[in-house]
């Protein structure tokens, strides 16, 4: 009859019978130009329940499946080391626990712990970036942990031919340079999928979602919008089509609430968020 | 040279001469989220004049017809039965002296009372419902009436195979599965009016537009934003489709204004209004 | 290390350790205004972390005390008689455990249902009433029982000479009137205190907040901003003054926190229920 | 049972009946700064529905007085000498017709032509000037007829001695110059009154109030605010004190009310307007 | 090392240096419905940080290209024609020193100027106009100049079929009249453009852009939005097509950013200028 | 007649020139609530054009004296040390020319490095520190350099019974503790500033201003309002008393505009800049 236990909707599970651990990583402490992605775990929490657990797309509903929101960790905003080991070793966790994780962010940058968590378990590992940035720069602002050099970081020990990006419309002509070397570059929309689809089938998945893809109609609330990007229609054809693929582990990064009063940027992260658990949740 | 009667533009012509009859019906009393419909219409009025009078889309002019703006009902908030009432005796009065009905929500259960009295004049009446949610319920939060079910309420009356749903992309399992069997459901966008209008021709229509079919990046500005909605041009080819149809009433609701300091949610609202004001006027 | 249960600050003792207890009635359902208080206590609970837990006022800290924050009622929204059953009850459960009740609201009715349960308990009790309203109609648009009724439901059992208003800047005539022989109706600001103080020491005390007894420079974010209230600085000399008092039970409602995008409102309600808190704690 | 005819709350007598007529005058087109007061008359009038009609601090109650709001001028932005024109060929009207005016406006530059307009009826006029800012300016951005000249034009006409000023908190150097010759310069706030009060009885008053004599925290909506300013308790004692004099003519000016998102701003105005329309009734 | 020359991002080239100089006319003083395009200069540069100096789109980076940001003129909003003099010598002396001009508005009336001068310069220009309006009013609101008449004053010196309209989506019934006697107008969207592409290779080319051209879902931070506009993609794909044309002046106006606190209006101006910037480089 | 470098209002002088030389430190990496500060100073340089160069309250024109804004340090926000070394040597810079330097932050942290600087030049310097919160704690977070811990790490090289704190209402119990023992701290107001007047005339002063020591409803724009503070004609009262002070360097900080979009902070800002600007102009 009372609650302040607070979780995304239809995530509350015990731990030990859920398949899909979520919990968030509240850290923007190298966001160049407006932060406030620290604020996104308890709102898209308090938001989701502005929408139902069924999904008409999927034919799915998450009351059909076991999820457990844990919360958030309780980062050291001023140590991003800390932040950044703190983060691998709950997804550690997780992982040996034989279940798979979701993350919300925080900025992009929190994706690198995850990420190279899920690496260790799975050594061939692909990763799927949708993304309106490369994040490939070899650094930032003098920094080598950034949110602009996050998916280099990861190429660092993945390798080339790995990291499949889409939806791409910003970066140096540097990164872009990098990429045709170096990774699958998909610019402006995400209808290239089609052409890896059958490949990734052979290999573990992890699939990282900078919200910022959206193009800034959709998703005004972020720290450097970039016109240009796609829409939720082509983001669930998307899922679509990836929800064969073996899918170990996720995230949804760079929501900052603040800057959107509407509340449709925090609408459109929690639809994100069902269908992509949906999707992970499939096999 | 002064004026402080607000009238819906171009709708000040006198009741007697007008052939549709527009007025507020500013409730949300069961609204569950995010309340303020209640302020639509005079926002509405407000804003309409930001706007032409000319539809280059139909190539008509509002100016060429006549419409009378009688203003909002005084409606008490606390008594959600009285409210209905009143509208619904407001819609017999226009009906009664011939003319068409146009009503401003409010929240959709405000619907309810205009399809009512429309439908005790015309039994064989169709209703067109272009919304984002089935509101399919057979009730919500422990109420029979309520935004969320009145769908399903006006379904009551009606029966079976005289609802046509558009947009729909949220709701319940068991709304979608009602749906199957009870109305005509069409899903995630307003394309599939091309196989019923022959039928339609057949019959006087009733229209109701719950606003949040449109996306929420058009369509900020109300309680319940559901991503993957239409876009206006996709709705003013689905009016263009209709405009043979005997549409007999009409309504726009869900407009909460409060939620977009842009403004482009009120926009769009006195847009599609024009635009539907017209397609009426067709006949 | 990980923590979704969301309690307001340093109130996460357990329930049956805690002299006081908190919990929150978010309905909104009679605002005639700006609707919103609904969503106000998870607001309070996120924002809380943004003060300390000392009070260099009154020099104490809340680390000292035992408080324990039970969460929201899962009110159901349409059913305004319900709802103010299952606020009474949880007061009456909460007092019958020998503990103390606060509540944040939701709207100003809400506070009817603790004081009659506080009532029935300590039958000679007195009320406080701060708020810009006086809020003793006899009934408001066609309802006996409303944000705008609710002290005059209060004084329908607590009788004459019980209820001490302070703060208020508006009402008709009519409850001024009313006022004048049946409460002691302070005006404008809190200093008359002073007066009642000794009276006052008898009686076990309940203390309702509506905020908006704050001028809306210091407090914006509320349905119905009243100029000409109070500040924090005159309050907290209010709540020193009664400090030796025996308060047996208090709210504080009406924030409304989508009207004020600064966050400035639910800064100095987060504040104010510390102060309180203290306060109560004080014997 | 319905209405579109939307007036400033209690002014909807009949215009012969009326004492006192209300206009809007929605000119902003010397706004230098931050425009948007042409927005202001709709707004209060929407929001004076917010209020009481009953003054707690005058113990008055509009509703036992005639008021007439006839609505807001039909100005072509355009053309700032034929907005003047208009404004002051209305004031005279209303003089005409044995009654006093009161304006909305709009930018200050509005009050020009109803002082005009005032002043060729009594010609021994007294104008009471209540701002943040002298508007002494003899000329602003090469124009001589300015939101920032305006009181000097008035001096123009009215000569030295006639005009008391209020509350005025900036300005430039030459500007405080001229007021010591000129006017009765009066800065930061309101206290002296006092020594005016007796020679003031004996003249016809005009009464302007630029809104931004308010302080930001209270008046935020205002195109240029300047802080430092005057709280509404001590404006309620001011108009205390001139309740005696014969008030023929007023205005309230500068309200911007899309800077001020929670509304405050137009709450405080409304609020202001009732007091000054119930003391200018007082004889 | 320190830095406050604010310029648009790459365009810190020496004057003399520069093929494109940019500069900013604030004026917004015929702004019928929401005035502040005149904020819209300093705002961009602002934001134009927010992205990168490399387009994916036309694989160009404005770091290989000379521009100069000379900064705004410091217009006399009061005088209008003043106003449109300062703006036409400015860009006379931009072509004069053999350099292509590119303006930030202010409002679209300011486009008068640097098309009356460029037209001086090259007689046989043809002006290719992006709006959602026709601004092809004989006059409004009693002026001839403003921001609704600005295309058919251009039309009154350039004549018969040299302007070329694209997007146009709102007008008076006249001018739509007006348009299909006088100039190409192309309704709703850009995709007709490729009928005129050889023709217009023949002739110097000057393009306005009022960026309400854009959905409002995009770019809702303008004085009018019109529901219904294009997209990003879509301009830029007519970009692509216009690249080979001699572009030799261009201007984006009528961003409002007070409009839109989200801040994508801002970031999808300063993309705009990005691409056109690098177009007009493209020869 | 065209302008793009953009300095604080009548700061424009050259370097050479002038006595006080002013320049912005946009950093913000250790805010721990509310991030934003970054982007204060050029908010406030565009902001400054609102208000007057002369001062009323002091009768000092600003055109009187000579003042350089030489504009912001390029900070790496993602190098803290860097970033307070890089201010550090800017101060010693400004200093070695003869000059006294005034700052823009940017977050509380910032004033570490010119009080440093400042010290290193006058060893027995006096800091008078205004601000809602003691900021002595020994660590926040984890990190030694915080705005939370600036004044304990001042304290470290200044030692007992140097630093002077006004308006703190904030802080946990040990904060009051060690500033019972080690510095001077007068809570809530700026009242006691008359106590230390005389003894403060020896010495050679910096005055650190974090704006948040105004009340929220004066200064809503800040990372973490804190309701209870001064306000503007207190402050100014409280310049006067010290304006026979030899203040060799200043700062105002923790304008976070982004969390104010009535702008009312910034005005705020710029008139605190203004007087102490003036202020230490005085000798």
């Amino acid at each position: 009859m009372r609650n302040n236990v607070v979780t995304f909707m239809a995530c509350d599970s015990e731990y030990e019978k859920s398949d899909i651990i979520i919990f968030g990583a509240p850290f923007d402490g190298t966001t160049s130009f407006r932060p406030g992605t620290r604020f996104a775990p308890p709102v898209m929490r308090q938001e989701s329940y502005g929408i139902e657990t069924y999904s008409p797309y999927l034919n799915m509903d998450m009351e059909d499946y076991y999820f457990s929101d844990i919360g958030d960790l309780d980062l050291p905003f001023g140590n991003k080391t800390r932040c950044l080991d703190m983060i691998y070793e709950q997804t550690k966790e997780i992982l040996n626990d034989g279940k798979k994780s979701f993350m919300f962010g925080g900025e992009h940058l929190v994706s690198y712990s995850p990420i190279k968590a899920v690496y260790e378990k799975y050594p061939d590992l692909r990763v799927i970036h949708l993304d309106a940035h490369a994040d490939l720069r070899e650094d930032y602002m003098e920094e080598e942990f950034s949110h602009a050099t996050v998916i280099r970081r990861v190429w660092d020990f993945l390798g080339d031919g790995r990291i499949y990006q889409f939806g791409i419309r910003s970066g140096t002509k540097e990164e872009f340079e990098f990429a045709e070397e170096h990774t699958y570059m998909n610019m402006f929309d995400l209808s290239q999928i089609d052409e890896y689809i059958e490949e990734l089938k052979k290999f573990p998945i992890y699939i990282t979602v900078d919200l910022d893809v959206f193009d800034p109609s959709f998703f005004p609330g972020t720290g450097t919008p970039e016109p240009g990007g796609v829409d939720i229609k082509e983001f669930i054809e998307f899922l679509k089509k990836i929800k064969e693929l073996n899918i170990v582990g996720a995230d949804a990064v760079e929501l900052s609430p603040h800057y959107d009063h509407s509340g449709i940027s925090s609408a459109l992260a929690v639809k994100v968020v069902r269908e992509m658990l949906l999707v992970m949740s499939n096999k």
